[in-house]
Order: structure tokens, then C-alpha cells, then sequence
């Protein structure tokens, strides 16, 4: 698999659909920061990326698009689908909150909300993909959604990344498998997870992706039960720095972004920076760092 | 007086004490927009550059500083006075608001607050000034403020402005004159006002600066009962355009910045895309229209 022509024809084909989020660097946490926000994306999240790069290589059924999502990926393929004409059918569980469920609700997606957690959504989704033959965007373990989500370093790149080193926030591993797949010989990349959420972390503990239990303030987000494959074998590869933050250093870094710049994500989105905050990890004096923002779906949303 | 001058020599002088606040492009809001985000500024607003700009330039007495203020504004004098080194004594009216006076305090300048409007605030500015030879700084009608404040514009062209025009906020005309100065005999600007404030539009029927009543959603931000005389000059000689927005439209646009891109703002910060949201402003078909984000200090405070 040649990633960086995979993802170099992704950011042509998504670039019309896409938002080129803003870059801007800051001295307010300490040290010289660059930031990608990200979260000022459509539907509030990276998750654009992987659906449109998907939606727009395949010819989709009659039937229709189906996903299950924690909420941002779910908002994500309906705003996708519903852009390029397609159906979606999407199912959440619960926990993916009032606000995200709302976005969903809003692009006109046929929303399935269900009881439990998220692998319970994704069961729902894939009796659905079976029986109505409607196509599975899946959230982080296929191809075009981890070349989709290298875009967005593609695209920084273009917008003059100086970092020799970018921190990203992992949850099922979508992102930062695309993160790995166009810098990964070029920059290190450094995985941060919350404790109570770390899939890549115990995988590459273990050696293998296993099975582990999520909670915690970001888990609608980032509590995938295991990493994917694509992103597992890229992190085994390059060796990838992974960290875990407590969630509250997450909180922290989340109340930190509102206070120094008016930049208000949810706790996802804070994440990455958390790293820095909590001294996870901890830079050489002349390393250049990057943070990427990932989410901003914040609940309470403000305005519901 | 040459603006220009005094304007490229003030972002020499500030660039190292503010952020270079990002920009960026969205069809979100019907037609191809260019924003600055300057609510991310350090304080939340563009004060930051006039502050810095008159503190850099002058021989700041023993006594310190004063100021007064609608919360912005002293807010950043007090950033600026911390950061140099200076005392800084600031007024503000009550209805500053908890989020801003909180955000005064926190800079630990010596905060006074003062019953009644801005204009009790800066009775008592200019009383502290006479009685202690405290230096003032004035929000708004003052050379090296509105240098400052262009410096936003200036900063803005060297990050790839293409607008034909410039929507901006006004309040006292601190930033709309900074923009006329920089901007105005080679980009149309357009100068937002809510209705229930709008010292520009009245002065510039009137032919000269008149006092308005000032109330509504924005005033704690753009309720100047007068527009500053160097503004008035500039708008009066560049033909600028002068436009008022319902209290209405400022609510949606803040509700669809948010909705759109995860903006979240005060009223203020809004108002410039109120008025193409409400039709107030129409473009040419082929205008290039370029908005102005200029504070985000709402309240409630999410994090308060």
C-alpha cells in the first residue's frame, strides 16, 4: 500500500467537500505551539474527511449508506451522504449525547438511537448492512477512512507544519493511523488516550489489539473497545510515542483552550494538548511541537 | 498623518506581544466567505493590539495606567500593562459582566467597579488619572489605539486577504477606523452596528458625532453613547459603508457560527455576519466578502 499517493489523491477528491481548517500558533501554554483546528470542520470534527474520501471512491447501493458512530463519525457520513445525494441510515448509541444526536438529527439521516454502548450501535449497523445491503462506512478500521483522515496532514503540511513532533488524540485509531500513514517517516507522532480509554495503549502493550474496557470524560469520542488493525500495524511500524492523560488534565486543557484563546471543544478535542499540560510528554527544549484539534462537539451544546 | 506608516510600524511593535490570529475560508454561510479569527487574541478580542501598540510607545509614569471600560478594552490594557511590567488600574461599569471582570481580575491589575454605563466608568478613569498622573488609555479615540488596532488588517494581508470588502463591527470605531486607515482607499469597508447602538450610523446622518442611547445584546461590547472623532473623520473622508443589524440577526449569526464551525462568540463578535445574514449587507454577485470575528467573551462564561 503506497499511503502517500493514496492520501495525495484523497485531498484532491476531498478538497471541494471539505473545510481547510485554520493553523495558528500560540505562547500561551509554555512553550511555542503550532494548532491545527480542526474542529472548526463540518460537523465539528476530523470526521469529514474519511466520510467524503469514502463516499466519493465507491458507487453506493440503492440502499443507501449505514454507520454506527459514538456521534461525530455518524454526523460526519450523514452530512457526507447528504451533500452527495445518498440515504444514510445511522446508529448511535445513547451516550453520544443530546448534541450530537441533534447534529445527526439535522441533516436529514434516518437516526437509529440505541440502548447501550457503541459496539451495540455497530452490531445494529452491520444487521442492517446484511439485511438491506446498504453500504458500511466504518468508523476507523478501513482504507479510505484512514487515508480520508491523513488528509488533514496532508493539508497542514501545505499550511507551512513546522513541528518535528504532533500530538493526537486516539480513540478507535482513524486519525491517527492517517497521522502515521503521511508523516510518520518524516515527524513523530505521539498518541495520546485518556486512562480510562486506551486502546492503542494496551495493544501495543500486549502486542496485539485486545479487548478493553472505556469510561471517562471522552469516551463518546474516544472509547473505541479495540484499535483498529490499519491503525495498530502503522503504530507497531513506526514506533509511535503512545501516552495516556487523566481526565482531569483533559478537563484541564479543555477549560485552558476556552480561557487563552476562546477555542471551546469537547473533552476529545483537549486531549492532545493534555499531554503537554499534564508533562505526559515532555518536548526537548528546542522541539518543535504540534497539537491537533480534533473535536468540538461539546455537551451541553450552547446553544440547544 | 500617515497611517500606513504609523500602521506597519505598529505591527513591528506589537507582533511580538500578540498573535497572529488565523483565517479562513467557509461556503457554510451561502457564498464563499473569508474570515480573521481575532476573538482567539489574547483577552478575547482585538484590544490586545492598541493596548499593546500604546504601551510599547510611551513612557508609562510611576502611577501606571488607568482605563475604562466595557470589559474588552480593559481587559487587555490590563494583559498588556501585566506583560510589561506596568500597574494597571481599570474601571469597568457592572454591566461588564462576571465574565469579563473575571477575566480583568485574573491579569491582577487593581479592579474598580463602577455602578451605572461605560460613561460612569470613564468619569472615574479620567478623575484617577487627574488626581494620580496615571496614564490613560482610551478604548477608542486615540492615535496609537487606532493604529493598533489596524494592525489587524495590515496582519490580515500578509495572511492572503483577497476581499473586495471588509465587514466589521463597530462600537467606538477603534477597530473600523484602524481598518479605514489601512484598508479604506484600496478595499470597501463596511461598518455593523446593531440598531440599539449605533454611534456611527447617527453621526454620520447627523453630520457630526452625536450622543445615541445605547441598549441590547451587544452593548456591554459596542455600546459607545459616542463615536470616537478619528473615526468619524476617516469615515466620514473614505465613504464608508454604514450599516445596522437587529439584536435578532446578531443572535442567529452567533448561533450559526457556532452551529456552522464551532465558533463560539459574544454578540459583538457576530454582528459583522448579521449583516449579510439578514440581508442588510448584499454583495454583488462577484463581490469577494470578508468578515471580521472580533471578540468572544460571552456570557455566561462556560467555564465560570
Amino acid at each position: 500500500m503506497n499511503w502517500n499517493s493514496e492520501i495525495e489523491a484523497a485531498l484532491e477528491r476531498v478538497s471541494p467537500h471539505v473545510l481547510k481548517t485554520p493553523v495558528f500558533q500560540s505562547d500561551a501554554f509554555g512553550r511555542l505551539l503550532e494548532f491545527k483546528l480542526e474542529h472548526m470542520q463540518h460537523t465539528g470534527s476530523f470526521k469529514a474527511r474519511g466520510a467524503f474520501n469514502t463516499l466519493l471512491q465507491t458507487d453506493v447501493p440503492k440502499a443507501g449508506i449505514v454507520a454506527a458512530s459514538g456521534g461525530n463519525h455518524g454526523a460526519a457520513v450523514a452530512f457526507a451522504a447528504q451533500a452527495l445525494g445518498h440515504r444514510a441510515t445511522i446508529f448511535v448509541p445513547e451516550m453520544a449525547g443530546a448534541s450530537k444526536i441533534a447534529l445527526i438529527r439535522d441533516t436529514g439521516a434516518d437516526l437509529r438511537v440505541v440502548a447501550g454502548a457503541y459496539s451495540d450501535a455497530l452490531d445494529q449497523a452491520l444487521r442492517f448492512e446484511a439485511e438491506t445491503g446498504a453500504m458500511q462506512v466504518h468508523a476507523y478500521d478501513a482504507t479510505p477512512t484512514v487515508t480520508g483522515q491523513g488528509t488533514c496532514f496532508a493539508e497542514w503540511e501545505t499550511q507551512g507544519l513546522e513541528a518535528d513532533t504532533v500530538l493526537i488524540a486516539v480513540g478507535g485509531g482513524g486519525l491517527v493511523a492517517g497521522a502515521l500513514a503521511w508523516l510518520g517517516e518524516r515527524r513523530k507522532v505521539v498518541a495520546v488516550e485518556p486512562e480510562t480509554s486506551c486502546a492503542l495503549h494496551a495493544a501495543l502493550a500486549a502486542g496485539r489489539p485486545v479487548d478493553v474496557e472505556v469510561s471517562g470524560i471522552a469516551a463518546n469520542a474516544l472509547g473505541a473497545k479495540r484499535i483498529g488493525s490499519i491503525c495498530f500495524d502503522l503504530a507497531t511500524r513506526a514506533d509511535v510515542s503512545s501516552i495516556t492523560v487523566s481526565d482531569d488534565s483533559i478537563a484541564n486543557a479543555q477549560a485552558l483552550l476556552w480561557k487563552k484563546h476562546r477555542i471551546l471543544v469537547e473533552p476529545a478535542g483537549a486531549t492532545a494538548l493534555a499531554a503537554l499540560l499534564q508533562g505526559a510528554y515532555v518536548p526537548e527544549p528546542d522541539e518543535k511541537v504540534a497539537v491537533l484539534v480534533c473535536g468540538g462537539n461539546i455537551a451541553p451544546d450552547p446553544f440547544l
